[in-house]
């Protein structure tokens, strides 16, 4: 499939290069159609990597990944344009983190709303999954890497159609079905962005990124 | 030991029930001295349950619960006296949630501040400890139910002390140590608390309050 991944950091870079090696076609899109990190990131994933603007990008790609900072997240989508978004998936694993007061950063919008509701209301014709928002991103590409994968993902979004191609993509990654959960609609994001605040300060007790959480039942 | 459990509702109950079970005295505060809910407790519970005011409850326990809605924990610790909170161990398990907007609740506070930091503010005598917050009542004072009792348990504090008691407490109810993370101070309650947000999907999801989250490294 192609597919674009809209940012070029450790996130993007990381998506992008696991679905390479999946077989995809994936343009990185970033502000500026010959970014450095981009570029470089082309450079070690051979033939089926390509780059542009974001506006390429979303153009190129048949699905998205919203690996942009949450803060621009919604400016980035603006900037690929309405007409290349219509109609697609976009599997956003972007988090609405405020660094601007230092660390553990809070967060710049949630409780009452999230971000992934924001970009599917500035964007009514995407069909915006939130997912895999709620770990490092090595882990996110390869559950496997901890207890044969047995933790959890969890996915919110409206469109049923949506969310099954986002799990078909985490399937490909490793995620076990029963190891995803189907939280409800795009609202029910709130509930994994604001599970980066213990997410932040566990990492912080451990001193590593490589954990995630397993729903116990 | 001599324990106060703030508040009549199910958490109270139960944790008051279980400190019963474990051989401690426990005084059930609430508004008036006659409660009717706190009646009932302490009948069920014989000669080492009692019951009063907040004031009362807290002059007579060596260590406290916080097991009022979060809403009015700084009132009902406000009326208790700050005589009978000082230098005493509170374990809060409380959460902010505003039931106000219906249902799923949101947070009274959250992201840059906590109740956890705001129970510490008003009442620096105490030391506030926050645990158990993050789970439905059943499994706070009997994870062994689920998993052989492999999940976790967070705390968050300022003081070391309070901590080791805190612990000391949880072993009682059944959590082994391994599974108890120390967050760090108590502004780490953040965390702890905006994870009730994705706590009260996953409980609408599943259709039941019996699971936990299980930190997988």
């Amino acid at each position: 499939m192609k597919i674009a991944v809209l940012g070029t950091g450790m996130v993007g870079e990381t998506i992008g290069s696991r679905l390479i090696e999946l077989g995809h076609e994936v343009k990185m899109g970033s502000r500026t159609p010959d970014n450095e990190k981009a570029a470089e990131w082309v450079r070690k994933n051979g033939a089926r990597a390509s780059q542009g603007t974001f506006k390429d990008a979303a153009a190129f790609g048949e699905l998205l990944f919203n690996c942009t900072m949450g803060v621009a997240s919604i400016e980035v989508l603006a900037s690929a344009g309405a007409a290349n978004l219509d109609g697609k998936v976009l599997i956003d694993v972007s988090n609405p983190l405020d660094f601007s007061q230092g660390m553990p950063p809070s967060l710049t919008i949630c409780n009452t709303n999230s971000l992934g509701e924001e970009i599917q209301k500035a964007f009514p014709g995407l069909k915006v999954v939130k997912a895999l928002n709620t770990m490092w991103c090595g882990l996110m590409v390869n559950p496997n890497m901890l207890q044969e994968g047995n933790h959890t993902a969890f996915i919110s979004g409206n469109d049923e159609g949506a969310k099954a191609k986002t799990r078909e993509i985490m399937h490909a990654f490793g995620w076990k079905d029963e190891n995803i959960l189907d939280l409800g609609d795009i609202s029910t994001a709130r509930g994994t962005e604001m599970l980066l605040p213990i997410w932040l300060r566990t990492w912080a007790a451990l001193g590593t990124g490589a954990f995630n959480f397993k729903l116990v039942k």
